[in-house]
């Protein structure tokens, strides 16, 4: 399996995705500031890693910590917190993170300071192994959703890479494909970041799964040929109401699958849904350098003088959803009522 | 205005669009196979450019020649057709100029072998002139269509660049910002060959028109955002039912526009529209090399062993066309009656 991240005697080690498919790099970050680096820059990224790497970050900003007292320590890992909460604004894991780690704080305080440092870097590693086996779950429900053979079209990378491991949309296809399935990814290549073609070509052909890389803009097309039976992709935030947040160009996907009749389905584990966030017009959109628009590996391709723009997520609203698969279960609309119900579960199960 | 090709007495001198948006390079080709080439290569691109660039082509191949009879240059001149016609598959334009090659020199082949080779010439360059002309008609009706201010979003380029100058979808633009609306521009940039930010943007920039660059991923957020109130676009075939082929990522632009209620209009002249052909499935596809898709500025995006596709076009059925812009008028629904009545017609006018 992928090691994206792990929590490691020197540090945080991880494969840096910026280097992606031609060299499998690995840095060690020993600094939560290298780790907020490492999230800001996209060497780390979608939505579940991003928590976790949050999570070992503060717990490394714990174990170099010179305080001799929890209210010290606190202040140190509140500043930690916040410097990692600004590194980028969707992705909802990131909060839920930083939130669960500060809940653990808390509920050790009262012990000495080694022994706080020792439960920090527990609950992080905790909450890495967590995400595996959520993203495990997923396969195990989403799987059953997708066609016995054909294409299976995703956007960006929500696979191995995007998680601690196996991943949320990518998650369910390899559970689909573990059960005999004949699925063939059709991969949008993702512009500008090109998650598809780095990252999710790269560790389905390291699967030996059978995948095919296509423009953003090649998907209406190959739908129209009969050539995509479902769609799965991940998400960064989803709302109460079932809106999500997920990589631009997400909703692009979404309306030419309604227009086809294909189901689109979003898996994303319950730290990604948002219940305190009604809809999706809440839900804050990270705007991106406009470099990684008019410059592709270091050429120049939009003329100086030309605006740009660069948001780095759109929004899928609920009712172009077919259902959203979660470790705890499958919800289907109406969204507030089932996800609420999946969110209020504290069972792993169907 | 641009010059994107034009007739010298040392060959054809064009604009080499691969080097854009950061060189403004001309070449001059002095045989009609260094025209194959840069049409194959898309060193000339557009429908239009193309076919005017063969015919030039014919006409060059011609003025060479040391043919000492008509039937000799004809058999050299079939040659320079038949390599010229095997350059693209998709854009009608390059076999309706290579015939109205052949049909000229019928008309002249009793000629002096001096005047045959002036008379093609002179055919070339008229071509050349009436592309400018049909631009300019194709514009008048168009810009009528347009909104009187807001985001107009196009895709690929049809401009002054994929024509003789003025352009199709661009012309139309070009005039309605001369009636004096105000339009703000979004240009897809057009994965895999980048026609948007390279061309459509460096053409604009220079005409001081104002406009956006974004992945094609974008089109779908700027639409839900209330941002784009009509599509405009080219076309490289016009079946008789009004099917359209153009650039891949026309389509799902289409059914973008569709859900979100904006007017999607094709502009194209009747030299485009291929009344020979019933429907969109008749139209052949260019599939190009798939490194287009893989490397980016020399730099590898996908990994080994990961298939790719590469349509250079796809087909969007005549249901989401609002109208189509020609320049003898513009056409509607049903197609098989206004595009026959518009390719009757033999004046140029409303």
């Amino acid at each position: 399996m992928i090691q994206t991240l792990e929590w490691t005697e020197h540090g945080i080690r991880f494969l840096d995705q910026t280097k992606l498919p031609t060299e499998e790099a690995y840095v060690t970050a020993t600094t939560a500031e290298q780790v907020a680096d490492a999230i800001r820059t996209m060497v780390i990224r979608g939505a579940p890693a991003i928590g976790v790497a949050a999570a070992m970050g503060i717990a490394l900003a714990a174990r170099y910590s010179k305080a001799e007292s929890a209210a010290d320590l606190k202040r140190e890992l509140d500043r930690t917190s916040d410097l990692l909460s600004k590194t980028r604004p969707t992705a909802v894991n990131l909060f839920w993170a930083i939130q669960r780690m500060k809940d653990k704080f808390e509920r050790v305080r009262i012990r000495p300071i080694g022994q706080i440092k020792q439960d920090l870097a527990e609950e992080a590693q905790r909450m890495h192994a967590e995400d595996i086996a959520a993203n495990q779950a997923m396969g195990h429900h989403g799987a059953t959703l997708l066609p016995s053979s054909g294409g299976v079209l995703t956007h960006c990378n929500a696979g191995a890479l995007a998680t601690a491991g196996y991943g949320t949309a990518l998650g369910v296809i390899r559970a689909a494909v573990e059960q005999g399935k004949k699925i063939h990814v059709y991969a949008d290549e993702t512009r500008p970041f090109l998650q598809g073609s780095r990252l999710t070509a790269w560790e389905l052909m390291k699967d030996g799964i059978p995948a095919t890389v296509i423009s953003d803009s090649m998907a209406g097309a190959m739908m129209r040929q009969g050539k995509i039976g479902a769609v799965v992709v991940g998400a960064d935030r989803v709302a109460a109401n079932g809106d999500v947040a997920n990589k631009i160009g997400t909703y692009s996907v979404a309306v030419l699958a309604k227009e086809h009749g294909i189901p689109f389905y979003v898996a994303a584990p319950i730290s990604t849904v948002d219940l305190a966030c009604p809809n999706g017009s809440k839900i804050p959109i990270e705007q991106r350098d406009v470099k990684e628009v008019s410059h592709i590996a270091g050429r120049q391709m939009v003329p100086d003088g030309v605006s740009i723009e660069n948001p780095a997520f759109d929004v899928t609203p609920a009712k172009y959803v077919t259902a959203i698969i979660t470790e705890r279960g499958i919800a289907r609309a109406p969204y507030e009522e089932s996800l609420s119900a999946l969110a209020g579960k504290t069972e792993v199960g169907a």
